[in-house]
């Protein structure tokens, strides 16, 4: 019925960790996208951000149940990791509808690219998870329609977006750093390598750099310039 | 494809009039359940919340599919009933995380009766997605295990919480009234029957009565005497 941790060169701890951070973060993004969907000038919008919230919610029970098959306690598994998740909230809190769609649009990407990266980097029945999760991800274009509408005419719009969507890579960079920091064998599975004390900062920059780039990409795709 | 709105005795306008009144209330209970979620003690209770606030969303797209088959416009359909469902809300907002259980457990329980007492009334592609609905309520065990420890050993916790839930059951029979008072067509289809204007004001009396008792007998099950 479930399975024993692993031991040895899968780091179960790593894969612990990684498993505790995607869980809170999905069940974060759950309440904020629900919550954002105040924002919303029509029902039909309000009723969209929180089928986007659901999807997330589905990701969060997959992988706490990963970490139960795993032996591992979900709640336990998560704490480490929600100060940095609540620290990014806090500090991104979106003022308007545009801002919040924006985010929910860059929170997916990153959080996809994030999957896509670690999935090579696990044990296959946690990367087979990660699949899942990634064939699941999305449902956001109705985002880059309403995005797209209100900036196609209006520069201004446009660049406040832009700029919008900057500060929160930034935030997600600055909190990733802080957790990787802190959580050296977790950062230590994210560079495909086990150390006892740390992990390669360099690689970890270079991670990040990958991720910032494909965010670049989406962004453009937006009709956003970074 | 879709079918064509029915006429005559099916009385398409109220069938609309209840799917949107059902629609929002289902959207609503999503958003409230969400944002009561912040009231819980440990991360593994938010979840529990927001995993029924998820069930309910689900009733509302298949609800919201089931308006636009009968080729009404989900966002006009609900309008009508905003205010009194948000009224319902305002008027409820639980001040604690118990609170939020037995109103969400309250809730759920009318919402089901309400579903059973109309499912016989409308037309049969309505009558199935209401069993639909019906047969993937609740996940609320959680909720009952929840309420009864922490009255079993504190009456006075439970002599809060029935007064709590006869509050709800209160605020939730009156703005009904107001909404039956306000749509004719649909006050007439909840009884049975179809009147120009009005439907028997007695028998939804005697409908909201049925409800009442069905409460109650939750109640008692949960360890709350009304």
């Amino acid at each position: 019925m479930s399975e024993q941790p692993t031991n040895g060169t899968e780091t179960p701890g790593a894969v612990v960790d990684l498993l505790g951070l995607l869980a809170y973060a999905e069940l974060v993004a759950f309440f904020r996208l629900s919550e954002d969907a105040s924002l919303a000038p029509t029902l039909a919008d309000k009723a969209e951000l929180a089928q986007l919230a659901t999807v997330e919610f589905g990701h969060y029970t997959r992988i706490r149940d990963r970490l139960v098959e795993l032996g591992a306690e979900p709640g336990a598994a998560m704490e480490p990791f929600t100060a940095a998740v609540d620290a990014f909230h806090a500090q991104t809190a979106p003022n308007d509808w545009l801002e919040s769609l924006v985010k929910a649009y860059v929170g997916d990407g990153i959080a996809a690219d994030f999957y896509r990266q670690v999935a090579e980097l696990v044990d296959p029945g946690t990367r087979e998870l990660v699949h899942e999760v990634l064939s699941n991800a999305g449902h956001s274009e109705f985002v880059v329609a309403r995005v797209r509408a209100a900036t196609e005419n209006d520069p201004k719009i446009a660049g406040r977006l832009a700029l919008w969507a900057r500060r929160l890579v930034g935030e997600a960079l600055g909190q990733a750093q802080r957790v990787a920091a802190e959580r050296a064998e977790l950062a230590g599975l994210l560079v495909g390598r086990v150390e006892g004390a740390g992990g390669d900062l360099a690689e970890i920059g270079r991670m990040f750099a990958r991720l910032t780039e494909s965010h670049t990409a989406r962004m453009n795709a937006l009709g956003l310039s970074t």
